[in-house]
């Protein structure tokens, strides 16, 4: 774990001024005054980096007993991407562009494998939100089979908005759900498109839901009411591919 | 992991005796001589039951310190079908064989995925080696979301065999190999079909692959090699499902 995180006040200082490394998230002791801590938390607000307070012994135990000083900046494996410039890397390559949005995906096994097969499926970058998911750590690095040093993954605020936003570049919105109307096989994926693919437990939430242009639902023949979500992933990137007739090398 | 498992001499010989337990593996202390140790293995050979030997100290961790004799039996979360049962059921409901053949999967998380994913994809089961792949176990159990109470796994000494016997009753195999002369969704999988899944590391064994009728490929568009296990069972069930044309409920 300790590569993914930075302890201390002035090396987060530093990481948070420099900008270099990327911020996931800072934790901060619960109920500690301190000149640094104040600039620390206003320097996270000013970058819009996330801080909560926590129990000291959450971070005795992080920092496996090295000295924190009462803070600790939870920092990713990778720089981020924008979604501008997956949108640009679909324009240099001359191909229609093919995102993936992963709203809310918490185990990294999952993110790391959607990556995966977002590269595999020739995806130009996945998107996943600040909040509410786990972000780039060293197991989704790993579990991802180095796709993340290759597929650019962007995190924003707001899914929703950055949906309605895609759409206005003219990219369809395409949600799995089991209230959808259509199989997924028999939405046209051949155009501009965006495939969101929701969380683990409750699917996508309901703005986002509400924000697609179509909802598909991947047909579930047997007794089990839902597929794993780096699975239904799978089968909906590849579906996209086939339509899209890519034979690959 | 207590309630995958069976210690003591008399309650693994009671196990092995009745039959009613699926014992998948029997650990036995190194070095230790006893009646009813030499009984357990001559039970074991009968049942066709594999067993090693292993250090004591291995014995003791798995049984947290309780009196296990020098013997431990991995027993399976649930009971195996047959490869007969399997076609029997596709006769009954009046549908065209489909089955899946996970070829040493180690992960279990991977296994109780692929059980979950066949499930939703309506096949009439899962075939898995005994040797050289993670057993039912409750990990497997879980992550297959309940699946493996509904859909059934067949465990066999040997896949290629397995295979040649599904040959002569007319189903086709088809495996994944990047070596594969067609895409995945151009092979017809409207028929009787057996898919493989190789395992994670290196794919199918020579010998599976020699027996499978078809090798396809799933197109690796990025730069990564090859995709989750579980996931590329999930792209070809889906794909036999679209082509099968099951709208499913």
């Amino acid at each position: 774990m300790k590569e993914d995180m930075l302890y201390g006040r002035n090396p987060v200082i530093e990481a948070l001024e420099a900008g270099n490394t990327v911020v996931d998230k800072i934790l901060i002791q619960d109920g500690l005054r301190h000149t640094q801590i104040g600039k620390i938390r206003n320097l996270a607000k000013e970058k819009g980096v996330l801080y909560r307070f926590v129990d000291k012994r959450k971070l005795d135990t992080l920092c496996a007993g090295e000295n924190h000083q009462g803070v600790v900046a939870m920092i990713a494996a990778h720089n981020y991407a924008t979604v501008e410039e997956m949108l640009a890397l679909a324009e240099a390559k001359g191909e229609t562009p093919f995102l993936v949005v992963a709203e809310g995906i918490s185990d990294p096994h999952n993110l790391g494998s959607i990556i995966r097969t977002a590269n595999a499926a020739g995806a130009h970058g996945v998107i996943i939100p600040k909040n509410r998911s786990v972000a780039l750590n060293a197991t989704v690095a790993k579990v991802s089979a180095g796709a993340v040093e290759y597929t650019k993954v962007a995190r924003v605020t707001n899914i929703a908005q950055t949906l309605e936003k895609l759409k206005k570049e003219g990219i369809w919105v395409v949600g799995t759900d089991l209230s959808g109307t259509q199989l997924h096989s028999q939405c046209d994926l051949t155009g501009k498109i965006a495939i969101v693919i929701g969380s683990e437990g409750e699917g996508m939430s309901r703005l986002v839901r509400e924000s697609c242009d179509f909802l598909v639902k991947i047909p579930m023949i047997g007794e089990i009411e839902s597929l794993n979500a780096s699975v239904a992933a799978g089968i909906l990137l590849y579906e996209a591919v086939r339509q899209r007739n890519k034979g690959g090398n």
